[in-house]
């Protein structure tokens, strides 16, 4: 155990905080994430910033809160000029690479604007958050009668093109549809296919080959004496909820944890709620025979996503990266599997807003915490502070909205701690936001969580949520409207009021600068309310007295 | 009257709301600006972002909130990529030229993380606020023992060398001072010699010379058809206050009008108004004898501003541009004069953050209100909308947050004009930060007025201030601690929180661009929340079902 020197960043697609052996799964085996826990922290309230993958990331990638950065949805840029991890961490001497998805939309507009030219190294990065591009697939090769829906160019694909799969998009055709008995396409857009083994090799799979795409980035940098951040994203568990064979096998509906779901909750639900609730998606997973044909293949993609963490820390011991390497264990958010009558992610219930966060600090200061849990309130944004902080270097916090969570990492648990996490939603282009008539600037939504009271505060006048998680854990009772609730709701209004009104533009300028400027300008020449001069040093006055230079008469 | 084809942005610095013969100034004459205010509408309730030079400015400039561009105070950064009026007038095919001051700082680390040249155009508009510049001068050449406090060069400097005033910097020892009976420098920088007549030529003192220079602009482009915004950016009456003969001596103590203030205001003020009544500038202006030497001079300053007017409305009428022009008169910010027992700008009294606004439109929809008055909420981010309207394109509002005046030009006010006005300020950087031992981030107010109650709100666990215009139009009650009133306070405080939510940084994506992306992703593929496919159109499954494609494993 030494310094770090390299930065091993995992996250894993929509996988929820509970699908864990270590977070307490009663059936899914993860004993590989849970061996590297027993050498980490595992921070048990860790919040993304939107329950939602681009503005989440962007959230990761630029350590700002999405009421910061303005990428609100999926495909919304990332406006040039917003800094990311990867300036940071270069400005610091590390590198930044991409194995995977970011899900990030470039802001080509804001490129030509600047005449930035987007294949020139600053504007490839600024493409591409931050990021120099070992490989980037953001395994959303969906297609349909408009095309596709990503219209770069898929590396997996390729890669399965090579391996003989004769299709021009076997991402859609192999990895991510199953074979019905008659020869045709059983496709994991489609749940009752979930249970069908996805008609591709194991190996040619997304997660092993994106872990196969890591261990040949660390292979070439192995050495290399340029410390490195790897940002390793894996596209699953997310959906097409599909796995290969032995994976799609290993776990049944006996294995399905019930719905945490109340009948109560579809009483006279909060109108965004329920609009929600009234989703094809919502209405899919509220059947328990969805979930018995979904829950079993996302269990057997978490499997089969901890075997190739196996086979990556198989890697990172042998070639001694756990001896000098930080790393994260992550997802983007949680997925509600028919929790609270709902499918996806997208609003705020603990299943959605809350992630695996785990973090494996080598340095001996971190000996004491090894294999401990944290409880502490950490939100998404923590962790590009972390990262910079891992370098050694000052954390710019007039930009990064996150704390670094090395006190924590080193049993410390500073006083001034946050007290309450932040997330947000965007859904203006969602049909939700016409189904309610709201405003399409209207159409987002807060959290604010304390630890105990959760407030979810609607644009356009609707009335609040509130959850009392000490007292309804589950969160089945909306004290919205409860008057006897109305002061800790104001409390919590507060609390959103003071971070809504944050410093949080003044990226050009530093703490430490703004402090440098304090009283500079007496001593050039800027004296205000003086009457006579003798208010201030004579000093001062040294341009503004004396005698007058020869008369511009005598010159004209 | 015809259409607009240019925009001429004149701005005053510091001038007050009140001192102008129009806006009812008991003493003060400013006939060349009343006769303008005949032809044009004039808005009696129009509010700065930020009662500070810069900050305000880049308001103006970007057409955005403090809050959402950062520059937080003078010489604070503008940052890379806010978007500026020069942008959106370009895009339009309108120029945009600077004459005078903006009061920008550039963001020089900006410039160079994103690979920009300060020296090509485009690096060139973004250091100088998207404007080009025909002549810039801030107007702040002050000098002390650490040298000057505005280290570029100074074309006002320039120029008086070249009329032969024997002196490095003129404009502090000439334009800016008189001569005493012994031959010595008086300062203008010391108020006791605010009656002197500055040591200079009239016709070579600041407004005088800026004019010319606009006139100068506007001969070389008379001839041209490229439509133009010229920011005509006055230095004056901003301090120091000197103006050379005869301005010195058109007024005197007896045209100086009560300061308003009342004792009671300094019985147990609110903390943060309690430290600027201790400044000394506050202690000087509550002086009545300062009062007296300072105000004529500052009258005088106006009525030269005003002569000069005159100047300039002869030839926009001889040049025709009265036909094709929109011109609009405002100030940055106010003064307080002793108001208050303050002096300077910097907080939210009306004095301070009140200014005046006078729109000229030429388009025949103007007629019906020209010489009228409006008292709609006007907010300074208006006029870059504003101008973004007169060039006949859309406003692009995801970007700016302010709204076009056009309406009210043309005699219609829109049900929905906004109900409150929001201003800020930033004193981060000032002593009384120090001595009211707040943090640097929480040394920011903010002000909120609904057109009678004005909340203002310190940040750092002070109460609010409140008062009511319409029962103390005065200021002199605060009212932020009367029981009586905590629901109105309540009332703004969600105001501020709706505000502080707003959608500020979605810049890269217009509103119409959000709503095309409704709907889109189905036909391209993804498709959620599935059982069997009957839940959707056939034809979106065009691309999942089907014969299987050959076996990969009958190529391998």
């Amino acid at each position: 155990m030494s310094e770090i020197k390299n930065i091993l960043f995992i996250m894993f697609d929509q996988l929820r905080f509970d699908y864990l052996g270590c977070a307490g799964h009663p059936h899914l085996k993860t004993p590989h994430i849970d061996r590297f826990a027993e050498k980490a922290v595992r921070f048990t309230r860790t919040y993304v910033q939107s329950p939602i993958c681009g503005s989440s990331r962007m959230s990761f990638y630029t350590g700002r809160y999405v009421h910061s950065h303005g990428a609100q949805r999926n495909n919304f840029p990332l406006k040039v000029g917003e800094h990311t991890l990867g300036d940071h961490l270069r400005a610091n001497g590390m590198d930044a690479w991409l194995v995977g998805k970011t899900h990030m939309e470039a802001d080509a507009k804001g490129l030509e604007r600047l005449g930035i030219a987007p294949d020139s190294v600053i504007g490839a990065r600024l493409a591409e958050c931050g990021f120099d591009v070992f490989v980037r697939d953001d395994g959303l090769w969906a297609e349909g009668p408009d095309g596709f829906y990503d219209s770069r160019r898929s590396p997996y694909n390729e890669y399965l093109k090579s391996k003989g799969y004769p299709t021009e998009n076997p991402w859609n055709k192999f990895a991510n549809a199953g074979l019905d008995e008659d020869g045709e396409i059983a496709s994991g857009w489609l749940m009752k296919n979930s249970p069908l083994p996805a008609n591709i090799r194991e190996e040619d799979s997304e997660t092993p080959w994106l872990t196969s795409e890591c261990i040949r980035f660390l292979e070439e940098r192995k050495d290399d004496e340029r410390p490195w951040l790897c940002h390793l994203s894996y596209i699953k568990p997310h959906w097409p909820y599909i796995v290969p064979a032995p994976y799609n096998d290993m776990y049944g509906p006996e294995h399905v944890i019930p719905a945490v779901k109340d009948e109560a909750e579809k009483q006279k639900p909060h109108p965004v709620y329920g609009a929600y609730m009234d989703t094809l998606i919502a209405k899919s997973f509220s059947r328990e025979d969805v979930r018995h044909d979904v829950i079993p293949a996302y269990m057997g993609l978490i499997a089969q996503c901890d075997d190739q963490m196996g086979r990556l820390f198989a890697y990172l011991e042998e070639s001694g990266r756990m001896d000098d390497t930080m790393i994260v264990l992550t997802s983007d958010h949680g997925d509600y599997l028919g929790d609270h009558w709902l499918g996806e992610k997208n609003f705020f219930h603990e299943c959605t807003v809350k992630i695996p966060m785990i973090v494996y600090d080598p340095r001996a200061a971190a000996n004491p915490t090894r294999g401990t849990t944290s409880d502490a309130l950490v939100e998404a944004i923590d962790l590009a502070a972390t990262f910079v902080e891992a370098t050694g270097a000052e954390v710019p916090d007039h930009i990064l909205e996150g704390r670094s969570l090395a006190p924590l990492l080193h049993g410390e648990t500073p006083e001034d701690w946050r007290d309450a996490v932040i997330c947000e939603f965007d859904y203006s282009t969602t049909p939700m936001a016409t189904k309610l008539g709201v405003e399409l600037r209207d159409a987002r939504l807060f959290m604010v969580f304390d630890g105990r009271y959760k407030l979810i505060h609607a644009e356009g006048g609707f009335r609040p949520m509130l959850f009392d998680l000490e007292t309804d854990p589950d969160e089945f009772t909306d004290l919205g409207k409860s008057a006897e609730h109305a002061e800790i709701i104001d409390r919590l209004y507060v609390k959103l009021g003071q971070w809504a009104r944050r410093l949080s533009q003044r990226t050009a300028l530093s703490d430490e600068e703004v402090r440098a400027m304090l009283g500079k300008s007496n001593r050039r020449g800027i004296l205000l309310g003086l009457y006579d001069g003798s208010e201030v040093p004579e000093e001062w006055l040294s341009e503004i007295k004396g005698p007058a230079p020869a008369s511009y008469l005598d010159q004209s």
